[in-house]
């Protein structure tokens, strides 16, 4: 109980000191110091430890309860309340640095953008898609909007269920649920599988709005390091056997910010694991769509004989941002759950949208897109390599990751990468800094350099101004 | 404590003993009999007192502890949980039982749907939309799909700041926010103002599944009954004094399900009973468009001077379901709020349909299109009103809304309008009962007619319908 004697109050203050204690407390909340259900001291303790007036305790409690940090319990005392943080008034995760520093920085025609991991605009298939929305209202009149009840398009769950068979997964229209995009979906599977408090495995590092999504809505995370072919399997079965995740979130191929696919060997360890202790995968398809390589894709859900794996894929990533389409495989017994509880849940994406993508897919118009832009970034991606081969090479290593739109390139240990970061924005080329994709700041000697809108003359460049400024930082 | 011993258990049943217990006092829970952060017995009394084993006991509050509706404190014991209750698997209101039998029935071209109130389909203006997608396309490519960082298109916040102040509300484009839907802009409100168990007042009767949303947040619902003219102000006043509602939602303007307006004078008074207990109203503006009188339609916002009143419109209420687009007017002291928080709210609306959208207003297409609807509903508005003249005269009284897509009709008291609307779903007629529209299912002498689509003749025919069946319920 040594942490309320800590706690420092500014009689001199215009704040006044009910509230000062208040925040105090709150911040010992926020930094998990006192647990959910922890008592707090009584009154009179606390306001004799702090030497303040008894009322200044009693209404920092009520302040913190009227913010529903803290809840009274009829002659037993004060708690800490065991609310999910969302419904708290303090955001969960402090927004990062860089996202700060990012906002500010005007990002003109000559900035070279490899921070961006998100499909130019301009490649969008602009003739393509107005013809089908034409097709569509022609066809559909003021229906075109409309969805079924349960907010699907029954033709595109079976286009989509079609599409999928591409890639050896074989499911029934009926465990297809459409989404608009990968943060509707995590909402959909948290209000669904997750209660308050419940654990569940993330990869490390990884996307950090992913980790916030689920840190919001109570989910305690736990990070399992990444290895170049997978989640580490003997930290992973460790950790297992520690706590009982409701799921393990992972990304097989071109993970967000690594770059690093699953082995075959690794995926099917993975889903005994998942069997053995009883849990869930969710299986983010990220970008598999963009693989440079020979080797075909194998989603895990392919090889998911036990209805151990939930596949969430965002049309977005790959087509244009702000799309909102995606969808969600699931086991029945997931589907049930959700729509006994639709009313409470928001599955609703736009009819339309859903209308138009499910003639481009029927029309073969997708494939067709791909593989336009797949040998648009394969080039870009073959010209990076390069560059980080030419001009990179005494201060970087990495693995190639033969697909997505970024590679993860690893400092040489004398560099800091907040510091190259800082330098080179300074010099109008932004990039992400490891730090990013971890709830513990580490992965700090990592940078991820995406190539989505950026062109070979801009790769070139920018790769060329890198290994300048590394130069210079090195000689000094 | 004698909840727990009316629990009875079925030893013979294939459930298991430890499942039926915890079944039971889930429902002692659900029914509001057991509070939250009620302490639960100890195991050994209960045990004692159902005759059964302890390890029964343990392993039912092990069972609801996992469902996330009891949880347990060392040392102390087992506690109701005082989650929110969505993130409890259990829905919070029952399905109402008319709502189940409408799923049930087949609605077939003959069927004279009374029972509808959103837009038909076939009246959407298919051809000035497609006009309009063409040209945001061709304009915008594929940026056309994005939006700014707050998720509102610039240009759509300004067209509707424009167009409202022909309603004479003067706002600010910062001061709107863009949503999908009514349910959406409840969303970001919940999250934004309310706390778990904080009260609000709506009226009574009102729509089912607003009343369910803000539950689902976990508020608690005060019902202030609704008058011709407004909420019962004396009423309304005497709540104020009690609670501290987070906010008053009122429909000002043809209320669902009553029809019911505003007066001038009560619209005054809620605006200072607002300031003087510092509360917010949430005005939903529902189909204040669709007026059949030749009265100005005043919103309360355009009488806000404090800021006390929050508005919220769906467009898609009047041009199509489906359409998901609508606003929200805000305080810029909730905006801050809703920016600050804006990671942990879903506030993204298809940036498409905003570009849409704005150009339809900008071209004055939107108040083309009403006049040209409003006409219809009109003569649809006053056949019906011939038709309960002619045929219902001696059975029911009502208040003519003069505006909005359905009438509220009461019986008179000798009739039940659960039983007529049973005989009338026989013949192929559906309408709602009053008992959709209030916790409690009263309002049960109440019908709510609406006339969104059917069409003149089918008005007729089926009022007649009407008459008909409850001529031979009152003669036999």
């Amino acid at each position: 109980m040594n942490h309320f004697v800590s706690i420092q109050l500014d009689k001199k203050s215009k704040i006044p000191l009910y509230q000062q204690l208040g925040d105090a407390l709150c911040e010992l909340i926020q930094k998990g110091i006192l647990k959910p259900n922890t008592k707090l001291p009584t009154i009179r303790t606390l306001a004799s430890q702090l030497k303040i007036n008894n009322a200044t305790v009693v209404n920092a409690y009520k302040y913190l309860e009227s913010k529903g940090v803290v809840y009274a319990q009829m002659g037993s005392g004060t708690y800490v309340s065991p609310l999910p943080l969302e419904m708290i008034t303090f955001p969960v995760l402090p927004e990062k640095d860089h996202d700060l520093k990012l906002k500010q920085i005007s990002i003109s025609k000559n900035t070279i953008n490899f921070a961006n991991i998100s499909p130019p605009t301009d490649l969008f298939p602009v003739k393509d898609f107005k013809e089908m929305f034409n097709e569509v209202l022609e066809r559909d009149k003021g229906k075109a909007f409309n969805v079924q009840d349960d907010y699907c398009y029954d033709h595109l769950q079976e286009s989509i269920a079609d599409y999928l068979t591409t890639y050896g997964i074989h499911t029934s229209k009926d465990n297809i649920q459409i989404i608009s995009d990968t943060q509707h979906g995590i909402d959909i599977l948290s209000k669904t599988l997750l209660q308050f408090g419940d654990v569940i495995f993330v990869e490390k590092p990884a996307f950090y709005g992913t980790i916030a999504a689920f840190a919001n809505r109570g989910a305690r995370i736990v990070e399992i390091p990444l290895n170049f072919d997978g989640m580490d399997i003997s930290l992973l079965e460790g950790c297992l056997k520690l706590y009982q995740p409701k799921f393990i979130y992972i990304t097989p191929y071109f993970q967000n910010p690594t770059g690093y696919s699953y082995s075959l060997a690794k995926k099917k360890i993975i889903l005994n694991l998942a069997q053995k202790y009883n849990t869930y995968i969710i299986e983010e398809d990220y970008v598999s769509d963009l693989n440079y390589s020979d080797k075909p894709i194998v989603p895990l859900k392919a090889l998911d004989k036990q209805n151990r794996v939930i596949y969430i894929k965002n049309f977005s990533k790959v087509l244009v941002p702000g799309l909102r389409l995606g969808f969600l495989i699931l086991p029945e017994k997931i589907i049930e759950r959700i729509l006994s509880h639709k009313h409470s849940i928001n599955l609703s994406t736009s009819g339309l949208i859903q209308r138009v993508f499910d003639l481009y897919l029927r029309k073969g118009q997708w494939q067709k897109h791909l593989k336009k832009i797949r040998t648009i970034y394969e080039k870009r991606y073959y010209c990076l390599l390069d560059a980080l081969e030419y001009y990179l090479k005494n201060y970087i290593t990495y693995i190639p990751p033969q697909g997505g739109l970024s590679v993860w390139i690893k400092l040489a240990d004398s560099i800091s990468a907040a510091n190259l970061c800082d330098l080179l924005l300074a010099k109008n080329v932004i990039l992400s800094p490891g730090s990013l994709f971890s709830m513990m700041q580490d992965s700090s000697s990592y940078l991820r350099l995406g190539f989505a809108t950026v062109d070979e003359n801009q790769i070139e460049k920018g790769v060329k101004i890198m290994g300048d400024v590394l130069d210079t930082m090195l000689t000094n």
